[in-house]
Formats: structure tokens, sequence, C-alpha cells
């Protein structure tokens, strides 16, 4: 599997190929690849070509390398609940594989598994891809004409298989003639904003500029922004939702200034399993990352620094939920639970 | 005059002299040196480093060069008006001169001219230290024991004469004992919490943490932030204040979360012709501040970015204004009248 390193975008494109689910597990810890949507097809990739590789050879030996798969997988990171997701249905498909073809496998049983493997991973893509594209019409159904838009992070095509969650509800009101003009914010430590989410706009040739994340405010007062819109990482069963560190400040500043404040994510992004957000674990990632940019120091030897890498939304805060299934407003555990029913 | 080079913190300590008038505004407009007191003190030196260069010949002369010297101080940067209190301040003083001393000046006359130029450059900076040393002790005064303190930007001891305001405060708490932990927000895209602010209390032992600046909101929620404290460069005569970018969504989440938000400025910063912050001037800088941390592209090339350095602060979201001349609490037109005239 090629996966592009985007950690040197927009300087230079380079794929990193992977052959199996450690190389898969690395290349999402160390954030060569990013985006909850992203992670959760690449574990599903990871994991059909682990089976490849250790090509089990009866049913018990397939449930238990596909466990430990699956475990490897879901230990890169800890707030994507896409990526468990993605890992728990290629799971899913090796148990009941397994149910199906009990003791030693033929050649051609572990041709079918893998044949199988592969057919699960595609179709998490494909409906990755396909959840892109109907957020994307039903977002720009929700947003105003001459919409002034702003967004944080990476909720783009760089970071699903489809034209991404947030931007990609950006991008299809772009085509509607909606968007007069689009607000990236940086998004440190990682520069999400700065290197991937401003660079698809201008491919895209949305009406676009960059900002640091502590502009948001003053542009959101003097800018006339109608709509900010983020991707997600984690939404607990009341709409609580994680996303990357500095959507929650956004929230809270939009609701100040009374503009609607949207989170686009697929429904794999919701865990049912958590309660509320007090569920969601927050990873905390190196405090190099903050301190080095481009491999510069920008702070004293010695610093002591924080670095949570997502922050919590209240359901409160949140105008709508825009998933693949439509739009969910007011966000409630009753209307989630409903539009998940859909 | 040496000016220490604040681009190079903390990484080298460097001095630039400076031999007049143009070369203190280079050095302030270039940002080598910054916060709204220093850059005040600084012009009180350039301007009567500017007559010791010029020589007035006449109280005429005196009376235009003067004018131009402050002129060319005030250019340097449109938003501190610190600066431009300095500059008139110096300016009111060769008046004042040229009044007392008509026609052509002796020897002994420009020595006089040149001596009370000294004088009131000394003076102005006196009074710098001395509100610094008065602000801290009244914010000492304010704050809670176990206070767990925020801060933004860099409002200390480099951006003043003295202990510094917002970091004078804290610092001067520290000293009684009552900061439990204090935060920096690294301040996009000067990044003068990062380099300045958090090395101002490593050196002083408060225990602190530096934050990217999206991470307030977050750390607020979760930390037990009980008390932010900020500078400001301009105070409109209302109490709206305008101060670095990112100030203005910190106080926001900050009544978000019911925490109080301090202001600390010497009295020069309030600038009673200015009715409300409609009428601050907000700089923008140069884009490439933005897109270059270190030299180092951070956004594509041909990116259109935004870069206000400011924002500003509406009075009712401040607890109080802290001033030399004491605590101004509520934050109106009335109580900052009735500070002033104490």
């Amino acid at each position: 599997m090629k996966i592009l390193d985007q950690r040197l975008l927009p300087d230079s494109i380079k794929f990193i190929t992977v052959r199996n689910a450690a190389g898969t597990a690395k290349a999402t810890k160390d954030m060569a690849l990013r985006g909850a949507p992203l992670i959760g097809c690449a574990a599903a990739f990871g994991f059909a070509l682990e089976m490849r590789r250790l090509k089990p050879g009866s049913a018990a030996e397939l449930i238990k390398t596909a466990k430990r798969t699956a475990d490897l997988l879901k230990a890169a990171r800890p707030t994507a609940v896409a990526l468990f997701y993605a890992a728990d249905r290629m799971l899913n498909m090796a148990v009941t594989f397994a149910a199906k073809h009990p003791g030693k496998f033929s050649a051609n049983t572990l041709k079918q598994l893998l044949a199988q493997a592969d057919k699960e991973a595609r179709l998490v893509t494909k409906e990755d891809e396909d959840a892109c594209e109907a957020m994307g019409e039903y977002g720009a159904r929700l947003l105003p004409k001459n919409c002034v838009i702003m967004t944080h992070c990476n909720a783009g095509a760089l970071a699903t298989m489809g034209i991404g969650t947030a931007v990609g509800v950006i991008t299809a009101a772009h085509k509607k003639c909606k968007i007069k003009h689009a607000y990236s914010c940086e998004t440190r430590p990682y520069l999400q904003g700065a290197r991937l989410t401003i660079w698809e706009l201008m491919r895209e040739g949305v009406p676009s500029e960059l900002l640091t994340d502590n502009m948001a405010a003053h542009i959101i007062k003097t800018c006339g922004v109608n709509a900010i819109v983020v991707g997600a990482d984690r939404i607990a069963s009341n709409g609580d939702t994680a996303n990357k560190i500095g959507t929650y400040g956004l929230a809270v500043i939009a609701k100040h200034h009374k503009v609607p404040f949207y989170v686009a994510a697929p429904t794999p992004t919701i865990d049912m399993a958590a309660r509320d957000g007090g569920d969601i674990v927050i990873e905390e990632r190196s405090t190099e990352e903050v301190t080095f940019v481009k491999g510069n120091r920008i702070a004293p030897k010695g610093v002591r620094v924080r670095h949570p890498a997502f922050d919590v939304t209240p359901a409160a805060l949140i105008t709508a939920l825009i998933t693949e299934k439509g739009v969910i407003s007011p966000v409630t555990r009753a209307s989630i639970k409903q539009n998940l029913a859909k």
C-alpha cells in the first residue's frame, strides 16, 4: 500500500510503501497519514495486507492473528474512532469467515479469505468516499448564499478517501457558487490548516485566506463569517465531539458571535459506547511537535509544554452534525440515535 | 542606545546600537524591540539621541526638528499609544524649552536642551519602571491563592523598562507564593509567548507550561485556570482594549468559563482621544511573518494570508484594568476617568 506522506506537504509529494499492519500503525502514529476517516481506511487495508503476509492456516489461527492485528492497528492512535471502527470491521469479517470455514484452511480457502479481506477494505473505503459526497451535498444545502466560512485543521480530501468532510462541504458549496470566502486556521502545532487545508482550497479555486488560530475571533467579528465547519475524530452518543485541538475554543467563539458551528463527519465517527465527551480519550502527543517547527526550535530549552492533540466540544455548542445520512439538529442523544437508524 | 534584539531570543542575546530617531523607528518597526511600554521608552531616548545628533541652533529649528522627529518615531507602529505618548512628551518638552529660550541657541543653551531631553527620557523610563512595580503589587493582591493563571503574548520585563505589566503581575504574585501554575500561550505568528514569556517565567522560577494558542480553551476548561492576565497596546476611553492578536478570542473564552480576565497596563496606554475600540487603528503586518517560521516556509507558495497584529477586546469582557494608579473595575468610561484623575 502506498501512503502519501502528509508531513511533507505541500513542499513535496512523496509516498511511503507499507506492506503490513505494523507499517500502517507506524505511519499512522507518526502522522505520515492523518485524518480520522483516512486512518480508518488505511487500517482496513493494513489489516488485509497483514492477512496476506501471515497467511493464517486455520480458523483458529485466523482468529488469533486477526485479533492481534486489529489490536496493533487500534493502538496507533487513541482518539479517532474511525480507526477502531475499521479495525473491528475487518476483525468481524475474519471471525465470520472463521466460523464459516472451521479447521484447517485449504489453499483455496486462504485465497477466498484474502479476497474477502481486500473486498471489505475496499468497501470501507468506498463507503467513506460516498459518505463524503453525501455530506458535501447536505452541508452545501445548509450554507447561506455568499457564505463566508471558516474551518480548522484539515478535514479535507487528504483526511478521507473522498472529497473530505468539512472541506468537502466547502468545496461542494463552492461548486454551487455559494462560497464568498473561506478562512483556514493554520492549526498549530501540526499546521494542517496551513499545509493541507489552504492548499486544498487553493487547488479547488475557493477564494480563501490563511489565519493563525488566534486570529479567528477577530476575523469572525470583523469579516462577516457566517458559518464554521469542522470535522470530527470521535462523537460521543450525546453529540459531544472530539476534534483537533482548537475546535472547542472556536466553538465557544462561534457561540459568542451567534455564528452556526457545524461538524461534518461520517457515522462511523459516532461512538455509541461513549456516553459523553468525558468517555473520550484525549491523546497527549510529544512536546517536540510544539517546540520545533520544521526542525527549528521555537521555545527555550528545558521548557515544559502541553500537547493535547484534541479537545471536546460539548453538543450544546454544535448547531448541527452533518453525516452521510443527513443533518442532525439540534444535536442530542435522541436525534443522533434517530439519524443512525436511517 | 543599545537595544536588545528580541527577535533572536531566547536563542541568542545580541544588541543593536541605535544612534538616532530613524534607527529607533526602524528597530521598532522591524520588531527588534517590541512591547508597548518599551517602544515608548525607546522612542523617548531615540528623540533625545536625535536632538544630540541634529544640535538645533535656534528655538525655531528646535520646534521644526522636534516635530519631524516625533512624527518619524510615531510612524514606526500605529497601534501602541505609549509610543505616541512618549514621542509627544518629548515634543512638548522641546516646545516648552523653545518658548523659554527664543531665538538662537548659545552653546550653553544647547547643552541645557540635551540634558533636559535626556532627563525627560529617563523620567519616562523611570515612570514605566515604577508603574510596573505598582501594577505588580495591585495585580498580585487581586489574584486568589493557588492561582492557576494564563497569559498571552509578552507583557513582561522585555516589553517594559520594569518587571513587566501582565507578567509583572504573575511574578509579583509568585513572590507572594500565590501562583500554583502559569500558562503561556505561544502567540503566533511572532511567538512572543514561546520565545519571551515562558523564558521570563522560567528565569523567575514560576511553575509554568507553554501552550499553542488554540489549546487555551481546553486548558481553561480542564486545568482549573482561575485568572487570565494580559497587557495592552492601547485602551480606548471606554475601556475597549487593543492588544496582541488572540487577546479578544481569549477574553471570549474566559467569559464562557467565568474566569476573570485582567488587563494590566500603565495609564499612558489609555487613549482618552479614542472614544471606543472602533477608533483604534489595527496594524496589518506582513504575510511573511505568518508563512515563515525561523526562515522556513510553512504554507504553500502564493497563499493569501491575513495578519492583523492586534485585536480589540470590548470593555464588557474585561473584569478589571490594573494600572499603576490602582484597579479599575468594572471597566467603564466613568471608572477610567476616575482612575486617571488620581
